[in-house]
């Protein structure tokens, strides 16, 4: 089977998040320790995928902080040599395998700046670990398929850890309890993303749109898309769709709405209806009944990126099979890359 | 002529250029006044192309306050009401009608929540303007084209002061009165740009690459081919693009590199290099001598990011023009949009 290395891991998913819900409530006590008194703020620091989840989870840290959260700019710090004071700050380093030497050298640079450091990786003694104050194991296993897929899922359990340390989350224990089951749910139903891949069969353009708490999983949607299809897949938030690239939508670039039933959850159904009523092309992703692709309704809105970021990865995988490409091999490609 | 409008605007920016550096150091100590006592932050908030300018913002703020910058989330604060404490944070928000509604309340939220705040509009009675301690009027006169120019050059210096305000900037007096001539210069020289559009006459999907201090002008040029011609453009820093999405470059999919002449420099002629070697069409903007379109060699990279986007601009003028599209009627385009 085409892309079945990234399938076995994909299905690996529930027991991976599993194991990283028992150890839930330790991590975030380990967490805690390291939070900065009069926090100052919160930054990520990350490249590719792992940019996508810190994206999720500088949304949740800004809401559960009550301070302000961002993505640090890592080629400032490389390429610029900035001198900037971080104290006050917590910094969140994210990095699969813990040995992206860009990520490394600035969380090193951060930490000496007066950030507190957090390193998530999958490698429990990688470079980046050792460079952190704290370090959060995924515990993922190996990852062998080039799409990253339960390494990404893990990430984001690591992040609303993350947001938990920081403040009163917006989820309970028994909805992380339940989300192993719901994305295990996800994975017995593939259908209907197939049935989206055979829609989207001809496309060689597409848009991905989720807003807040889902847009992380937007992006790495587009990102998955892109890497097993070589399809120009863009994420967006709804609110910069409207804003001016609805021009390029159309019938032969269609709209995947990531939707968590949140909030925005209007605006995206408002959204849907305004390109239905131009001839763009409309794949639903939500927990709507009218969805093309469910999500688990129970699943709060807070942790919706999980099973929204599995619903990604069997489009990404089907997109692939309907095209008869392989999603384990796509051309230019590699797992760490070194930036400078 | 098509883009008729779009294109006289443009030719608009030396003046408007000029009146701002004029108010430059005037305006610098206007806004040195609310930089808060003990900076905890910078944040930016914009939509649209305002988002790419604020990217710039972001990466100028960082270098000379020497304290962590980044983007704020706009929908934290409309859609989750997220109770935030913005103390010690200055807050630059940008909105060239100054009446976006979700920036001018995000603005107010952010202030009522501890942030000083700058209000960055072309319209000085706007809400935005009055919503904020400090208001610098781009004064750039009523901008009737769709696609946003010469108000997007205008918040780069005006930008520009606001990074100056924060700390010894990467510009002298000089470079800033250089930078009209400059832009002007440009303007004067808009075969470059032609030529590339002919390259690209059949181009659907485009990828524009930068970094650091001119990612800005990536986002900006993605926006404005993406408004004009429908070209499905996407910006992406030279670092992510190695990172998996080079997968989707091709024969079909030509990149466009902005290279601003500073530190970034080497690594993006090593990713032309790269491109090329697979056969993938390159458009190199920047100061060398093999660039296909030229950057003034005079201008600092800190401030290069205004003629790059007056690059993108002709680029994207032409690429409609190639095409037979009237670049002042770009479909699905709003000037002012109510987002929630």
């Amino acid at each position: 089977m085409s892309g079945g290395v990234m399938h076995a891991e994909m299905l690996e998913q529930p027991a991976v998040l599993e194991r990283l819900v028992g150890r839930f409530d330790d991590q975030v006590e380990r967490l805690r320790t390291v939070v900065p008194d009069g926090l100052a703020g919160v930054a990520f620091l990350a490249r590719g995928s792992s940019d996508h989840a810190a994206v999720y989870g500088r949304y949740l840290a800004e809401l559960t902080s009550g301070r302000p959260a961002g993505l640090a700019a890592p080629s400032l710090h490389t390429l610029y040599r900035a001198d900037v004071d971080y104290s006050g700050y917590l910094v969140v380093a994210l990095s699969q395998s813990g040995a992206t030497p860009e990520i490394v050298s600035v969380c090193a640079r951060l930490r000496d700046a007066g950030a507190r450091t957090v390193a998530i990786t999958n490698a429990a003694d990688s470079p980046l670990a050792l460079a952190a104050d704290v370090a959060v194991d995924l515990a993922a296993g190996a990852e062998r398929a080039v799409p990253a897929t339960k390494t990404v899922t893990a990430q984001l359990v690591a992040l609303a850890m993350v947001g938990a340390a920081l403040g009163p989350a917006p989820f309970t224990a028994r909805d992380l309890a339940e989300l192993p089951p719901a994305v295990a749910g996800v994975l017995d139903d593939p259908e209907p993303a197939s049935a989206v891949a055979e829609r989207f069969a001809d496309t060689e353009r597409l848009y991905v749109v989720a807003r807040g708490l889902l847009y992380g999983a937007a992006l790495e949607a587009a990102l998955k898309i892109k890497e097993t299809t070589g399809v120009f897949a863009e994420a967006i938030s709804a609110a910069d769709l409207r804003h001016g690239p609805i021009r390029a939508a159309g019938p032969d670039a269609p709209v995947l709405i990531l939707d968590g039933g949140g909030p925005g959850s209007a605006d995206l159904q408002d959204l849907a209806s305004v390109l239905r009523e131009r001839r763009v092309p409309v794949a639903l992703c939500g927990p709507g009944e009218d969805a093309d692709v469910t999500l688990p309704r129970a699943t709060p809105e807070a942790l919706a990126v999980v099973p929204a970021t599995v619903r990604a990865q069997q489009l990404a995988l089907a997109m692939a099979d309907v095209r008869g490409l392989d999603a384990d091999r796509p051309a230019g490609l590699t797992k760490v890359t070194r930036t400078h």
